[in-house]
């Protein structure tokens, strides 16, 4: 059972902001924030949005129960018309943004947020905790599905990361383009297909590696997948094969140079007609090593390390802006701080991306009023990216669980076929497409 | 409200072990599993234990419900024996191992779990996520604690890791040296000290900053910290000043050239009289921007990104390894794999620090059957680094909640003071002490 809600999974300032703002009566002026991010990590091509849909999920439990109410008291955090004000809440505001697996690049406004003040302001830590951390692992991902060609790629990785970040990246992982996961709470959460055999404590636990060998056949079959490294490979695809036959599933190698160990193992086992058997890898892949391999045999690979850290780009460093407000005057302005390095782009924005012989050559984000965005055209071929997620404080539930995360798997396969083929070179390089950005 | 079961937090393949060895009788096999790291991560000179309290909050509440137990019977993860040894499945077994804030170098046995396979297998997922993330942030924490001397350093990272991550990393923060966390959450479950008043967005959505500080100075009071960097730093110390006068608590300042700007707003705050109005900087900061700050006229710090990432080390590959079972025979023998580059030293461990003239200058790990370890006299002056957190399924809540965690924030400090100086360098190199390893 999992059941807690997010509402103070939150930064204190969100809580003291809203509440200097309910008294001196800000607190209700009409926002419009933005997530976005100033630049890519350093020389990579694109990136991957991913956690959309969670936040979606914890929007429906952002709620402050009587314990937290206490703490926000007793803490002094607020005032006790706050707290009044706090019993209730719920957002009901709106929500759109780029579609979970959409290819993002600098000043890509991800997500935009549309509310009162107070209720914009609450959500803030909890869109950028979800949205950093999904994407950095999903765009990480992404890049380790094109090393890999068409060999699957399973996550591995939950070990490495926070308990919670590993649930969070397995998903991420999926969007990204992997098929399944080791986690199992993150198979039952989101649907998705789980993966594992046995570790090497297995092989060590009994006597000697034949008997491991035969229990775990006895338990999960002759197609399972046979750990092969404990003591000696060589010896262990023998003992494998021996006990399992030529129908054996898979061994699994996790240490030493697996591009010659894959070879050498895919020889005996073909000498000893488990020709149909495959090979799985693992042991600290990322996408050098995953494109390294690309001319070994193998058949599929785990992930562990790099995914779930974002092969080496941990965040994305995404924030979340106020760009529009409604003024004493009761009129919506664009509003930019002017902080050294980290201006701001005032207003509202749409985003296309244009496309030449059907690959993208630029995102363009389009920033004005409400009313001058309305009479907006874009050229003709230019895609959409964006889609409502929350209107008026009504979620949009077809962007939420299993099938979401199967869809946007799909999409961003088809997005990324979509840049030039440079987005998938793994040499550092700039964004593969501009973001042009205009003002009306 | 928070409530859940880190049950499933766990690799598929912790429990198709567990469901193999119950069928061929070796879950009951007496084992000792030990968590250590081979290496630290590049150039690091030591790392700081955190999570182990987490592990223990975490193992009082691992049990699978209906609903998970319904996951595992339907996914055909496990058989229906197995469902039933699972209903009413409680760990058993011991722990013992490294306090949380003490040092760890490669090769310490940082964690011993000892009990059944079964049971001890089950933990092994969830043991090694917590340690390895915590202890990470722990490490980062304390590098950057060191640099900022005797300036206090808050977590401010929440945003940039996944949500829960950030809840887990202000625990490690603090642990690791920091003295407060923006993260309500974690204020809440861990009573930390909260921090934060407010964003630029609060700044920008009043119609001018001088109204925005009036409001914040009527909320929080004039010992609040105003933000001074949405517009123009210079225009926005004076307004502060003149809302709040020169009891003003703090300025807040969060881009461009720290160091200058920390100098610049002291030398104005002092012409106008607020000499006792703090500075605290904030952006990007980690170990290196810490240390180049030193001779800046700032505060204190709010450190982000570079915390809650492990400053370049975001996991510290930690691994749980089988050392020590009980064979067919009812004797326990040490085990060991031979992979390659991934060999284990086997048998259960004593571990001891040796000084001279008060310095560390070694670790010991003595490794050998219980009947050995038992007999074995370390040198005097040697200090035993293990304690006891379970004994036979008990858990001792000495090391669990807020009160540890201010001990180990504590005895993190005093025991890097007890190591070579050469510890607390920023410049890459070995583990500051070797780790000597001795088999009976």
């Amino acid at each position: 059972m999992v059941d807690y809600s997010p509402a103070l999974m939150t930064d204190m300032y969100e809580y003291t902001m809203l509440d200097a703002c309910l008294r001196d009566g800000t607190a209700d002026r009409k926002c419009v924030f933005e997530v976005f991010t100033r630049h890519l990590p350093a020389g990579r091509r694109y990136g991957v949005v991913a956690g959309t849909g969670r936040i979606l999920d914890a929007l429906e439990h952002f709620h402050l129960d009587d314990e937290d109410l206490k703490f926000l008291a007793e803490r002094k955090v607020v005032s006790p018309d706050t707290i009044k004000w706090l019993e209730n809440f719920h957002f009901s505001g709106s929500i759109k943004g780029y579609r979970e697996g959409e290819m993002f690049f600098p000043n890509s406004p991800i997500l935009q947020i549309e509310g009162t003040f107070g209720e914009c302001t609450l959500l803030e830590t909890l869109v950028l905790s979800i949205l950093n951390y999904d994407s950095a692992v999903a765009s990480a991902a992404s890049r380790m599905v094109s090393a890999a060609k068409n060999r699957p790629c399973m996550d591995m990785g939950g070990r490495r990361t926070n308990e919670w970040s590993a649930v969070a990246a397995a998903r991420a992982a999926v969007v990204g383009g992997f098929q399944g996961t080791a986690n199992l709470l993150a198979a039952q959460l989101y649907g998705l297909k789980a993966i594992g055999t046995a570790a090497h404590c297995f092989t060590l636990v009994h006597d000697d590696e034949r008997s491991a060998f035969e229990s775990q056949i006895a338990a999960l079959g002759k197609n399972t997948t046979l750990l092969v490294d404990t003591y000696n490979i060589e010896e262990a695809v023998k003992t494998a094969v021996e006990v399992a036959g030529p129908e054996l599933g898979g061994v699994r190698i996790d240490s030493g140079d697996l591009a010659s160990l894959a070879q050498r193992v895919r020889n005996q086992l073909d000498a000893l007609g488990a020709t149909n058997t495959r090979i799985t890898v693992t042991n600290d892949l990322d996408e050098y090593a995953l494109a390294a391999l690309q001319t070994a045999p193998v058949d599929s690979y785990g992930v562990g390390t790099m995914l779930v850290t974002g092969s080496g780009a941990p965040t994305c460093a995404m924030v979340y802006k106020l760009t529009e407000r409604e003024g004493a005057d009761g009129v919506m302005a664009p509003v930019m701080k002017k902080s050294k390095d980290k201006a701001t782009t005032p207003g509202r924005k749409l985003a296309y991306r244009s496309y030449e012989y059907n690959l993208a050559e630029a995102e363009h984000v389009i920033s004005g009023s409400e009313d001058k965005l309305a009479g907006y055209t874009p050229d003709e071929g230019w895609k959409d990216l964006l889609v409502d997620y929350v209107d008026h404080g009504q979620i949009d539930s077809s962007w939420q669980g299993h099938d979401a995360i199967m869809r946007a798997h799909d999409y961003r396969a088809a997005a990324l076929n979509e840049l030039p083929i440079t987005a998938q070179s793994l040499m550092k390089g700039d964004p593969v497409i501009p973001t042009e950005i205009t003002v009306l």
